[in-house]
């Protein structure tokens, strides 16, 4: 089920940007989540690793939570990206968001061994401020629903504003 | 600002729920978080990797929310044992809770470097089924709030369910 996904916002955050624990393609340690486009929704995949487990057989909440996370800030991205008129691979800088607020509902136990497409659908509440309502599926199975209140990277955040100021 | 957690309810969860990516003392490469009670709140303490973060100096929502997390099914856990009138030590055992829904709320950036600090208190809304609110706090500043709503581990997790029957 897993479609190639060949342009994520991910790969173009600038490298000051790209330390994520989710989703950042440079911290070897992390998940290096990738979103993009599926036609008009977003998507992620992310096949767990043996020791992200809850009880045995089953994938650990809080992994699913942080794939929640980094796919509401990276279809969030996309989304305003788009609005700006950019697409990946035109050379501009996308935004970067950070998560104000995450919602999850386990709906079934997410058994382990599968990888999980999350399905992501944006909606603008301000210019500088998006939901992300998000369905998990493990193989053709519905495991999680959820949400996230993604906003453009306030300036608390910011250690270098150069690279992002252009394109929010 | 760290007390010590000298009874952690998942030290005495059986071997077998004991693997959690986020709470299970037996998973090498986990949080191996522990949960205790301070007064009448609940309490979880947890040092971030250098790995965890989200941008360079600032902690990773994903494992804020993992911290929120198993907090949120320890505390439930912790709180009906007392309820059914055990404590750790007296060799019974706890019963265990899986997360039916989690909402993080991120009030302010997390640094890096501190060891955070989850304080929960729970409230019953059925027998089965609890709500965790927690406040985390980065040294005196609370950065995070969230909710939990725990439930007592359904059939459909239980791979062996001699062990836990007593006490549910």
């Amino acid at each position: 089920m897993e479609e190639k996904i060949l342009n994520a916002i991910q790969d173009i955050y600038p490298d000051d940007y790209a330390w994520c624990y989710g989703c950042g393609r440079l911290n070897e340690k992390g998940y290096q989540l990738r979103t993009g486009w599926s036609g008009e929704k977003t998507v992620t995949y992310y096949k767990p690793r043996p020791e992200h487990k809850s009880i045995p057989g089953f994938v650990y909440g809080g992994l699913l939570a942080s794939l929640m996370d980094c796919h509401g800030t990276g279809s969030a991205a996309l989304f305003l990206h788009r609005k700006n008129g950019n697409e990946i691979g035109d050379g501009v800088t996308p935004p970067r968001f950070v998560t104000a607020s995450l919602k999850v509902d386990y709906k079934h136990p997410t058994p382990d061994g599968e990888t999980l497409k999350a399905l992501g659908t944006v909606e603008e509440i301000h210019p500088k401020k998006y939901k992300v309502y998000t369905e998990v599926f493990a193989g053709d199975k519905l495991v999680v629903t959820g949400e996230v209140v993604a906003v453009v990277m306030p300036k608390t955040f910011r250690t270098d504003e150069k690279d992002i100021k252009s394109s929010i």
